[in-house]
């Protein structure tokens, strides 16, 4: 059993951490560091564990943990480990944005199904953004086989849990019930990683991707799809996506109709290929906060201390 | 033409009224008065609104105006109005609960199924809550025929919008969604309204309304099932009913199945009878910021400046 | 006072277009024939009505009636006009697909920001499709211009009521609630019409309209993002849409934020326009129902008609 | 490991048992019986499990399964076991009404809060209904104690999976969403077996359990409140309902604020104790699928075979 530490407790992604720790086979939590809930049980913020745990919220550190999983808002993370210091054995998983782009940091890119080598051996973690899991794992294949040459056309929608734990008018119910929009138009965050990683697979690839985001009246899932053309035809697409995935545990390819509810409150990614004339279209779909966030963390834990993949991962699909 | 001024229009019953009376063939907005929003346009807050009006929100009263609302929170239109003096004849209609219990003021109990007459000479109208609506066009009539001998138990769910603008937990979306949960078990404020009118409609009456509230994932409306034993038969009832509402303008009596969206964005309030062994089961809808607030509100205007009741407020319901 | 027939009067699209006209200032409705429903009551159907309307189904037609909607499946529209004969001076509105491409029919285009000298003189209405409403509005205008160059990447989602009143699994409760997908990539009919239109106003356009639907958790409106190449500046463009619907009763062009829910349950179309770099992003937002489908028929009505455009189209936002 | 069979393998119940026997530690799915679907991937009509099982539906059954659950719509349990035999070993459990109520058959009514021993040394269990276990959990305990004078007066509202897999008019997106509705009000079918516990525990008891379900536009859980009057002080009430369920595994009492979500996709049961003058108000709340119906299922084979109780149960929320 290693133990686990978990940095500002109250959010979304450390309420998701402790719900898949606290049924870990190999892991446990050690503590939940919060700075604004210090004393409080765990179950008085997460309520859904209630009966569960009588974990309390710390205002101490144990820097002797084996993995510290932090869950701090952007930029946030450099401060706190520039505060904070663990042992040389500490492994870190960070969920924000602050590590992700390559630099003078020991951080590794936590995308398993193309960084588990790297992951296997890293010592820290950069845990990869939502929507840059949900369109990476969508249209990197392409490009690791270098048969990328045109622009990617993307457009994705997000759960109100995108939007993290504070009140705002586009999360208050009465705005959101029943409402769609978009934001940030060829301008998300996230599209920083996953040109890092299209240029890692593929260097000579000049495309652009056109990224819409959309902000969708459910509270769990990211649902993309993405289109570019390919001279190719359906069946090689399948291989290549096949081949590429043969060893992913949660990345799979479905035959039949997708729909966002497949994935939400698991760890998986499921992709649908299709193709209409010169142009392949790829949908894929996961739940924010597990494959593109807290889930992904824990299955980047399991791979650097040699646990099985999807230990404590194996999550009931809501499905309703 | 009659000129209407608004007080507190940032909020969900001023927008409201702010819709109806853009299309009422006998008022007109002389003034949305806030002091949040001076000089911004109505239709930055109230969104829907683009394309229809130029209104503009200001810090400035017109004294003259024929008629104001107060949209304002509990306890807060008292203080405006020992604050402001309209002209005498202005009158005023005042959605908060601050003088719906008799008392030394001038307001009329605006629930013109019952005080019709009395508003038609008003000076002023204490506006009713909407669970205070939804529940006493429930029960009063039976009250009303002297028929009343046990307590009531009251069942109601309200949306989102009951809540108010102000963001808070319960009205986050991630919360809300797929939600369900009770609050105010046996002490809701409405109560008081409600025991009033019983009392003023059948003094012998010493009954309780117990009364649980809850909260529903959606954002208008309110659905209220109220029971007591009752030994005539459902004919005499339904008879009772139809004769109390008989000239209602809004308020039916309806013989098939009931669910919340036939009243959705409408000034309506559907009723339904039933009889179980010597029970009677009385299930009420209404929409609770039509019926529930801003429409009952003009639906009192009318009836005080003597336009046809129903003017401005025959809405087209939503429906789906 | 015209009189207003209403073929297939069970669907959503006729329970719209009673809604309105029950309240239109210059029709009445004169029938509503459904050949399952023959001697109910209207209100047994499309249940808000309760309380107010005693209209009753018939199977009886009217050949005399001013003018009469059809509101039938695809493809049944011409099979009930070459079975029923109505009077030379009926004006048809249909709301299928059947009329929609030009050929060998007396039927125009309705869609009023383009075409409203020749619905002005029209014996017959074509009524859009909702989708192609959306999106035509969105990107006619530069059409309109000859400013069209490249091709358009247009994503969009529509509500629950979009796929009709007959169960299927994609429109059950437990399947659509916070779930997400698309469908008929590339391939939706819709874009028939809108290159038909496209086509019309600028002949020499070679792109294409790359289109995907999406089904939305929410019942009504649609949302649609439309992209292309654009060299000209925001500006431009913003003063091309302004000059094209300049004088457009229902469509709008917006500065702030757009969001599917300021046009739910009206008739209007919002559109927001946005440079990146060398791209132009129009937002266009409308309800399917309404300006979709049966407010739209209603405007066209009112215009052949030469009623004001607005007439019985004041419709009040649901908002929430 | 034992060997479970699943018979009626296509509804909602069927797929959360096969989503909880995948992962359970003791126990592996050994056919899933479907006459509609033999052949066919179960992934297919589960949609959720794509890349996790190649099971398929089988129209063969193995008549030494260890245990078998039926899944089957009410009446048709007792039809299936007269047409088919299982060997003397297996032991059955029914999710239908079909034996509930004690007579001539050797089924043990399977709530582990009170029947635990007799479930023990079950052959045959009949699994409760899901509002029979949230509205048991919450009455159950005074009744233990002989406390119970007065009628309880009870109201829950329901997911839509409560009504099962076809589609009908009430389980339409378009009519339930953003929609309430009660139904069956003091006559659902559910009061048969709460009565029997009730009598069971406390003989004397005369009262009437007054329950009003109702529709709520949500799919999973169910959110009771029940109250009658009682005498006694809020500690004595919370000292006997957690004596009662001191050692239940997933039925806790907690202090804060209940809502819904706290449960779905768990097989937990919360309840929380308030008292107002001499009435008592037990709110409760399950996952109508779970501890309303699969997840009970599960823990009643666990406590029959000796499994840990929670085995495969240790579910995730989903919360959000």
């Amino acid at each position: 059993m290693i133990k686990a530490g978990i940095i500002g407790g109250a959010g979304y992604t450390a309420g998701e951490l402790i719900r898949i720790l606290l049924n870990h086979p190999d892991a446990e939590i050690d503590f939940v560091y919060s700075t604004s809930q210090p004393g409080k049980a765990v179950s008085t913020i997460h309520q859904d564990l209630a009966g569960e745990t009588d974990l309390k919220f710390t205002d101490a550190i144990n820097k002797e943990a084996d993995v510290v999983f932090l869950c701090l808002g952007h930029g946030n993370s450099k401060k706190f480990l520039s505060e904070n210091q663990f042992s040389d054995n500490t492994k870190i998983v960070d969920l924000s944005t602050d590590f992700r782009m390559s630099g003078d940091h020991e951080f590794v890119y936590g995308l398993p199904e193309f960084n588990k080598k790297e992951i296997q051996s890293a010592k820290n973690i950069a845990n990869p953004g939502c929507f840059a899991t949900a369109i990476s794992l969508a249209i990197l294949p392409l490009a690791k086989t270098g048969k990328l040459k045109d622009d990617w056309h993307v457009n994705a929608v997000t759960g109100a849990t995108g939007a993290g734990t504070s009140l705002s008018e586009t999360t208050h119910f009465t705005w959101r019930d029943n409402n769609f929009s978009s934001y940030k138009s060829f301008g998300h965050q996230h599209l920083n990683e996953i040109g890092q990683s299209l240029k890692k697979l593929q260097p000579s690839y000049e495309g652009e991707v056109n990224f819409i985001p959309n902000r969708g009246n459910f509270s769990r899932g990211i649902h993309a799809t993405a289109y570019t053309k390919y001279e190719g035809s359906l069946e090689e697409a399948s291989e290549i996506y096949s081949e590429v995935y043969k060893d992913a545990v949660f990345t799979h390819l479905v035959d039949g109709e997708l729909h966002l509810k497949q994935v939400v409150n698991t760890n998986k990614c499921l992709l649908k290929l299709e193709k209409f004339d010169n142009k392949i279209l790829v949908t894929s779909i996961i739940d924010n906060l597990l494959k593109g966030a807290s889930g992904q963390a824990v299955q980047n834990m399991n791979i650097m201390f040699g646990f099985e993949e999807s230990a404590g991962l194996k999550l009931k699909a809501n499905y309703f």
